[in-house]
């Protein structure tokens, strides 16, 4: 069925007919910072985070990282508990001009975590910082991290204007029009030796080939791409937002059912799938 | 002697003369709702679950979690530990409008688990939530979640009418005529890249061969299917129901005699063996 | 060393000078049931349990289970760990119209468990009961479950009169003549797609040539097979009992010696290497 | 991209035009020992440790060991918790003259392990002593080990005058000159048997493509290896230092690209990264 | 350069030049027994364990076990882990008829283990005996099982004076001249199945390959082979002494240099590089 909607839609690549962006700025209701506040911090000469800016540039670092609750937490006295969420926010706060942080809750749908921080950072030990001091709240204090994935973000290599033109204007002619996505979903990825050792050319058409299938999802899929070789032990991480599950299912069975997929080593394991909110929520919906 | 059978049965699948339907809503007697109190409750505008529809209609998602007691349970004291099933069947019975939930018993079959639950929801984040408020109950409280599998319900999508007359026919004219089932066996499945860059036909036709044994099995084995492609780490969820565990044996023996099972990069791992209760009775039974 | 003896053997199958029983009742000193006991009980239309039909007859379960103790169990007190032997030998006393229960001692020889229980039964919900009782008593609320492993047994399958008349033979007219056993052997199997896949001839083939070489050994080894595919992770169950460990280890050398071994997906892993006692003597001398 | 580099590269080493140092003298700011203190110890005839010497000697031990510290640690008095840097460099100053100790602070960016000790020895048993001593202090009283890896230091074996004159002049005429490093990747790497049973011949030509194109990151990589063959589960340790992890991310990239990767059974697995600083700082970061 | 060794020796093997022994006893300062001790006690027909027999015959069990400390061990009182060395030489003296106990130091070069235990008898069973009562010794209950394997010596069986006359005359006619070994490397093997399914000509070939560049490193690698198969889940556990890690790093590239390295399945994971002393002083290093 994947096989079928691909060879539609290389059809109307050709035609130009497509348009959509893949790599879309992500501005979950769940995590917009107060512009005003945000305004009245940058003075002394520090410079302010930017969440439109630093989750669409290359050169960016995010920091993926999942906690296990403990079961201590449980015995721990109600109202620390419920402070918890105050302390975190208040830390975000404090590290603002150095990273950007969303947390995402998978409690009751992952067994090895609870809940993931994803951090954005332009430099970073300042990401590295953070996570430090996370660890020494109230609820960090009382969680395992159960995985660490560390990427940096780069400009398009592939389907660019000078390589793919057609697919390259598909990717920048639609953009997410569903309602404001509560699924998030990540998932780590490494290749084998054979795809590195492919020539470019070679890459870039199992590339097209991968890209095709994903444009019709540009409407109900938001996608992130983290590059990873060598700091950590995956090639990328590829992070997504959705408000439409059963189109996501749909969309990964296309990915699923390209050549590309024969040299994954690694393909998710685990995949993440969990819910958006503001990190307060979040943390409040683990301190009950 | 799997081979010998699935010949035998091709042959009256081309006479047309298989009839049986496979995946069939599933009501064990321990798991049956009220009817009357089911239909006092959709006051305010609230849909009610229904048992006999969540479990047949397609765009159901199924959360199944695995949970083994920590050592610290048996040290719960005695009324606290008795209260168990009463406070699980009371959050059950505030979540009836948003999830449909199932408890099995493990322990003493399976090493890593000791029960797990299956929850249906139209909406995943609506499981997510009664799992977590189960998580935050006396026997929730005490237990480690050992592994969770998220899936989707779709309507089939290789032996239909239009794809395979006789298979189809087949799977609709035969039904499960044992005893109520006593036991219940989930088997999570991960296809390789080679199975999902096959044709549509392809696939088709291995997919023939892989049901026509199982005809014979529809009297005694009962089956229900989840799509988790990309909403976890595996492609499907198969469960079953069967009080006759010789006869399911013979059933999977045909499965992995067939050249689909070269395809599987997962089949089983964990393999969840369990008995079949009402949530109450599961619970007691961890709770003495 | 392995392939000669091969060799030589079904030279003398040919000639069908063979003759042993190679599935045989296995009565080890440690676990006979007193027999006049055993006569009193079935008085209300119950079965009672005998160990020489439910260890040979198809159609009964054996659930395999492995505990390690847990470091508290040093810490409690002396007078409840002498309990403990007592206890565990009331409550098989109890079920012993349902299942026929066996404990073996691992401590000192493997790493994950210290004990293990093989108990059968022909209804497998029966089993389970007793073991989630065996998990209530002193012992078994200080132990964790480190591996549970299903089967089921059945007539044999491959070495019948009909399909193998000399073998078959061979497996008939030899017993075991060597001292009452002292270890137990179990080994997990799990075999590939592609051994599943084969016809029934090819696979006869490979399990005459794996019969040959064992022939030799039924002097010195006895062994007992369970089926297991479906309701467990793996396909079979091999148990042994032997006094004659070297000689073992020819036997299980002559097994990796044929083809049938590449296709095992799973031979061990774990391998379980016990010592045999009575349940009561197995527990005492885990509670010293 | 990686691939293109290389040739362009694979030229300019023809023509005898590039000139680099890869293994070089490690010297992070974080870790100078102060050269008076050295020249004062040697007395009774020890041998004092010089931190430029061994860096860059064949035949010296390293040994890697990552440690997570356990939850307890935050329950540790304050006061006892402040003390444990100083007792760490203590102990590290008691141990100057047997080996030379580097401390790497990995908390944030891995999850098994917080923090990790590179230990460099002449003699593998000093290594150790200091090691078992280091998990006396209150820091490694409070920490598990995660993860230890041993390898020994040897001269070029491959890249060298005699049999590779053009990359090993390219090695040895380019030198660091980023700024100083902040952030260290370890990296183990097992080869396959087929990569083993190569001729001598085979392995130099594709280490010459694996040189290649690390030439270029000369200037902004520091690089030095350690062999474990039959002293640990690997044949290599790969160790960096750099300030820019994109062009390490790079690099990492190149080397994926090349026909030397297909005989990598394990390379990373982990990947460690962490930031560069003194064993005080290190410590009090983890102490706070 | 190990393949350039392999063939030089070849050469002089067929030359019948090389002479050493390979198997050879072991008898490392620290582990010898006092022989008037041991004289005194086989009064009541008791056969007294002698070092020197029961490292160099065949017929005899090896168990090796790997202990890691728990915390709790260092909060254990003083006065009871003094008092741990002396508990433990006591318990060795009492099983001296039963079984040879070596202990040996990993803490420092091990993650995953802090010491083990080589235990060596004639009767497995006493073995077991001896291992359970090690266990409930004060630093045998604060320690857990990390890894056992058994296995059992046996008469050379490819290198024979008939099958391999040249070979044969180099293992025995060089031996072990270094100083006493300080450290210890013990690698569990497991072949494939493609090995075992070889004709034993194949075999004897192979081995030769791998005989031959071993040779060389008679002199200062003592080398020790124990039998499997089927009693664990390995083939082979090859236990190595020497005083020179540099040369045992060589010897082991030349193992992985020949064919035979392409039939593991398993070679090491774990390879375990301890460090030799008597029992006593292990203990006493992990008292302190």
């Amino acid at each position: 069925m994947g096989r079928f909607a691909i060879r539609k839609l290389q059809v109307s690549l050709v035609a130009g007919a497509v348009a959509a962006v893949l790599v879309m700025q992500t501005t979950p209701a769940a995590a917009q910072q107060p512009a005003a506040g945000a305004m009245m911090k940058p003075a002394a000469g520090m410079m302010m985070i930017e969440r439109s800016k630093i989750l669409t540039q290359p050169g960016v670092f995010g920091v993926f990282t999942m906690f296990k609750l403990r079961p201590d937490w449980d015995k721990v006295p109600v109202a620390m508990r419920k402070g918890a969420a105050a302390e975190v926010t208040k830390l975000i706060e404090k590290h603002k001009n150095n990273v950007l942080v969303d947390i995402y809750l998978t409690r009751g749908l992952k067994s090895q975590y609870d809940y993931f921080l994803r951090v954005h950072a332009y430099d970073l030990a300042k990401a590295q910082t953070f996570m430090r001091e996370f660890r020494s709240t109230a609820i960090g204090k009382n969680s395992d991290v159960a995985e660490t994935q560390v990427g940096l973000t780069k400009a398009l290599n592939y389907i660019t204007k000078d390589k793919s033109q057609g697919l390259n204007a598909g990717l920048s002619s639609a953009s997410y029009t569903g309602p404001a996505p509560r699924y998030v979903v990540s998932v780590p990825i490494k290749k084998d030796a054979a795809w590195w050792n492919m020539s470019a050319e070679e890459r870039l058409a199992l590339m097209e080939e991968h890209t095709a299938p994903t444009l019709a999802y540009l409407v109900n899929v938001k996608r992130k791409l983290y590059h990873s070789t060598g700091i950590d032990d995956i090639d990328f991480i590829t992070y997504f937002e959705t408000d439409d599950l059963a189109a996501f299912n749909n969309l990964m069975i296309s990915l699923a059912s390209v050549k590309e997929n024969k040299h994954h080593l690694r393909w998710g394991s685990p995949t993440t799938l969990g819910t958006i909110g503001t990190p307060e929520n979040v943390i409040k919906a683990l301190s009950e």
